[in-house]
């Protein structure tokens, strides 16, 4: 296809100028540019496509340099970022030096907020218009936030204090639900219930009924309102949800009708209240393999684009393979093992689970802290919840663990998958702060396999287990091969293993997929004659008391951890250092340091930040000169 | 008052031998016996004494060793622990070796979780629900909860997803909302619009619809409750709140009158689907001052008990009301100061701000997730936000300060009240875990007061810085007398203040109000000519550099705070040592071990912690016999 129109718009600006019968056309070449172009870089594909005409409707009305636009989650961006002068960018989206996946205001003036986990959007909106408020500014403040998200209890929270603001801020629901089965929770059913009793002549009049009583808004706000709410014909309206939230509701409307979306942001704009727009899309909109498998291209890599389906082809097994082939066979066995996800079934492996254990199976939607408490009451009554959440999200259930499992002693399993760092998704992804955060708690084993091996025994050792176990992994092959005998030695609480016998006093202690990068590392020593012993931890809680006795011992002990330095596994070592009165000094700590990785592929980032095997070495021949 | 009646009740089973007709005296016994309690022990007591009826009539129907009662927070549970075989030992309520002020399964078979957080009440029992489904058993599940509380964001996540729930569970929701004033949120001002609308014939009425309409419940549920809601003559009613969360709603119903309630509680037993039952009650029911002034007997210490309202005198100044008074005086100069709290405004001494500042003052209800998101908002706009949370509650907060302030860079200033240990409230609510939690994450300054003089100028720091700033301090009197003085030195980021030169190679480094501790300790070791030097060290993000020399210098430091050793000030210390190549065996790290800490004085806690001046040191004294 020809950019013919998309060529010509370097900024929003440029989008005001475009008459507006060239406005679909404009449509259709941003879905081409964004198919053609996530083909080759990976990325959101379905929710992005879904929303193209109601980004352009909003660019058409706001001016985001100035009014604000809050992206819930902020996967579904890209039609945004195309508009607001980074189409060339965009080529090199979630890559190193080239566009975030995100909203992030380090690349633009029209980006707000760096997010990417759910549930921000509207209580950052609300602060925003507290503070346009309170500084008497009239900016417009805008949301876009999908009916997955706006159930998240940070925007509830949000939504039932709305009321503190007291001018303009328009939410807009971008309802791409398809059917009952792919939704959770009430409130997404009763959508879908809305959704499926509406004609595409409802929404018109909807539409229409919503410009024709618009000019009547502003300070008369209530009485129209009410006069809106009267003409309002369908049997059931979600406008019930939002009363009692005492939210202002409009809708539903056609978020493919760009003219109308335009008239329509327009009248919205003068409200001088917080208000709900409720817009229908259509998920994967213009790509049919998207149209039809939505969840296929939710999150993709490259694929093949033929006008087919096309498929990605990898054959080498990610940890969270490993993980989905586990836990069904170790549900297999035992009959007290559930599994919760929030909204993550295919991205955490649980798919098969799903499939084989319909009645063990629980999804509650983006609910990271009801997820753990819910695992915790099954626990109380004598079942073995898996709880399968990804690291960075975990950090939504922080409060939960605490009181309602470690407090509890309860024996719940947390699967901590994307784990470290993870590639092209960036800093809003990374999960380098659950080792911390757990190794606070009491009651809460902490375990990271090296491979898909132990990830195996790591889970049967969860589920035997009478307390809460933690194990975490990367978003990473499995590398199974490698010392495959060293790895096979059976999992017991508290205790690391050689899978390297050097002959120096000098040793790596690895936590987790780092022990690969560790007997990596040994190996180019190896090549100049340094032959180091390479430990692989398992365990960050308890920690082997060995690697102590190794520092009596003389050795020097360099650990090695996908997390963040400050509070990791190496800084556990050196507390139980510093406890048994060990010389701390000789170990060195790698890990990550006090500053956020950008996108970039895992092994570009396990290099910049020292932890590569290569990069492992480099620190090793270090400390040797420093002896 | 004689406990006649009282006297009798060892057990639940002794409650429901006892006539009807003498269920009302026994409540007033109860009423008399918690008042005349808790005036000697402290306590929360408007709350419990509201819900006396209903615990009596919950007992009266239920059998809680089998079936499972989950409170929510838990501070309401008083009348619960003395009809479960707690009465005489609720005299050493929040006492060492005595009752926790909550739930607590160590104590009774009766208490199903140990609680004292809002929102897990309803997500836990879906948990128990879920289980007992899977496990095909029968008994009943009860949550109690508040109109406070039932809108925190976790537990919206478990309403929105109670549809998984395909059995019995019954959510008690005690709205005791006294006047909008006094409420926060849209769903808290609607259910007080509902409340303001009945009188007591309305309530008398719906009662006796209720119970005339059971009879058709259990399998026919869909068309019965049909039936009830057009029964309901009443304007407006909470019906269409649960509606769109497909929760069946019955109520409102009075909650004092305890013979109606055991029949609604006897119908809706059998109930086979959740399903929310609203009652009013009345906070202090049955105590003049309480009932006067709820929130003045919300939390209280010991008060004189004369039959007039009481008052407890303290004349020494907490940290709180250090921290009352400065955040007033700086807003006066810096009108881009705004305060943010959590249904805190009391505890965490903002009423005087909300009263000089009202509009620069917010509070969000029970929604410690959206309050930060909300200062971000805010902060992103060039305005200040002081949070104001405790410690423990912060933990709620984690995802939200990580993705909306440290990611984004910006200004949001975080007052931590009740840091450390908390004394009588216990487990649930020491905030043993913020060090770790904050500094793992970049941009973000950790600052720890000594006392009130530091307090304020580490509120004036922080204003005027341009990152976040999060300052801890705990539940305890300042002590702004000693060394006053080197106390008085400015604040600079990073830098520690020695505030006793000693002679000896000996350094205690204390962060926070354990300077104190430390300096009461050189002078019990100065009596033994042992000379140390006591340094505060103020920041533990940036670590003051100056430690790590010391131990150059040849230096033992015991380092000592009131907070978790594992991630804690310590093992910063420990971190930047080991970065330096400096020998950490040198360093002994005081603080709370992996261990959950019981309620007690908070003296009494420090020294069963090992970091009361008499138990630093002892361990100093061991350092130097190690040496």
């Amino acid at each position: 296809m020809q950019y013919e129109i998309l060529e010509k718009i370097n900024s929003p600006a440029d989008l005001k100028q475009l008459p507006a019968g060239q406005l679909n056309k404009l449509a259709l070449e941003i879905t081409d540019y964004i198919t053609k172009s996530v083909s080759l870089t990976g990325g959101h594909l379905a929710s992005n496509l879904g929303v193209v005409d109601l980004t352009i409707a909003m660019h058409s009305v706001f001016d985001f340099q100035k009014d604000r636009l809050l992206w819930d989650v902020g996967h579904q961006c890209y039609a945004h970022k195309i508009l607001t002068g980074r189409r060339e960018l965009f080529k090199k989206l979630r890559q190193k030096d080239g566009l975030s996946g995100f909203p992030n205001p380090a690349e633009s003036v029209y980006d707000q907020f760096a997010v990417g986990h759910a549930g921000s959007s509207i209580p950052t909106a609300l602060g925003l218009a507290l503070g346009a408020q309170k500084l008497g500014t009239n900016e417009k403040i805008v949301v876009f936030v999908g009916d997955a998200s706006i159930v998240n209890g940070a925007n509830f929270e949000a939504l039932n204090n709305l009321g503190l603001a007291k001018r303009q801020m328009l939410i807009i629901m971008n309802d791409n639900s398809m059917a009952i089965d792919a939704t959770q929770g009430a409130i997404a059913k009763f959508l879908s219930k809305v959704r499926l009793s509406h004609t595409y002549e409802d929404l018109r009049k909807t539409t229409n009924r919503i410009l024709e009583h618009m000019p009547m808004f502003g300070k008369k706000m209530e009485d129209a309102l009410e006069n809106f709410k009267r003409t309002l014909r369908m049997a059931i309206s979600p406008s019930r949800l939002f009363e009692s939230l005492n939210i202002p509701y409009f809708g539903p409307v056609d978020g493919h009708d760009i003219g109308s979306l335009i008239e329509i942001f327009k009248a919205m704009s003068h409200l001088e209240t917080p208000a709900i727009l409720h817009v229908y899309t259509k998920k994967g909109k213009g790509f049919t393999p998207a149209d039809d498998d939505p969840t296929r291209f939710h999150s993709t890599g490259p694929f093949k684009l033929n006008g087919d389906a096309a498929k990605t082809i990898t054959t080498r097994k990610i940890f969270t393979d490993c993980f989905s082939d586990s836990i069904v066979e170790l549900a297999e066995e035992n009959k007290k093992i559930t599994a919760i996800t929030a909204a993550m079934s295919d991205g955490t492996g649980l798919a098969k689970f799903r499939k084989r254990f319909p009645d063990r199976y629980y999804d509650v939607g983006i609910a990271e802290s009801a997820a753990v408490d819910i695992a915790a009451g099954q626990a109380k009554l004598g079942l073995k919840p898996f709880v399968c959440i990804y690291s960075t999200f975990l950090q939504r259930s922080f409060d939960q663990i605490f009181q309602e499992v470690s407090l509890q002693k309860l024996g719940v399993v947390f699967c901590i998958d994307r784990a470290g760092l993870v590639g092209s998704d960036g800093p809003t992804h990374h999960g380098l702060m659950d080792i911390g955060f757990l190794r606070m708690m009491p009651n809460i084993v902490l375990v990271a396999p090296a491979n898909g091996i132990e990830l195996k025994a790591a889970l049967k050792f969860a589920a035997a287990s009478d307390i809460s176990v933690a194990i975490r992994y990367p978003k990473d092959y499995v590398e199974d091969e490698l010392c495959r005998e060293a790895f096979s030695q059976p999992f017991e609480t508290g205790r690391s293993i050689i899978i390297r016998q050097g002959t120096t006093k000098l040793a790596v202690v690895a936590y987790g997929s780092m022990s690969i990068e560790a007997l990596r590392a040994a190996e180019i020593l190896k090549a100049e004659n340094i032959d180091i012993t390479v430990i692989n931890a398992r365990f960050a809680k308890p920690a082997d008391g060995k690697i102590i006795s190794m520092l009596e011992q003389g050795f020097s002990i360099i650990t090695v951890e996908d997390h963040s330095t400050a509070c990791g596994f190496g800084s556990a070592v050196l507390e139980a250092a510093s406890a048994a009165g060990a010389d701390c000094s000789k170990i060195t700590v790698l890990g990550i340091g006090d500053e956020f990785v950008p996108a970039d592929s895992r092994a570009g980032q396990l290099d910049t930040c020292g932890i590569s095997a290569q990069k492992i070495a480099e620190t090793i021949k270090n400390v040797i000169k420093v002896k």
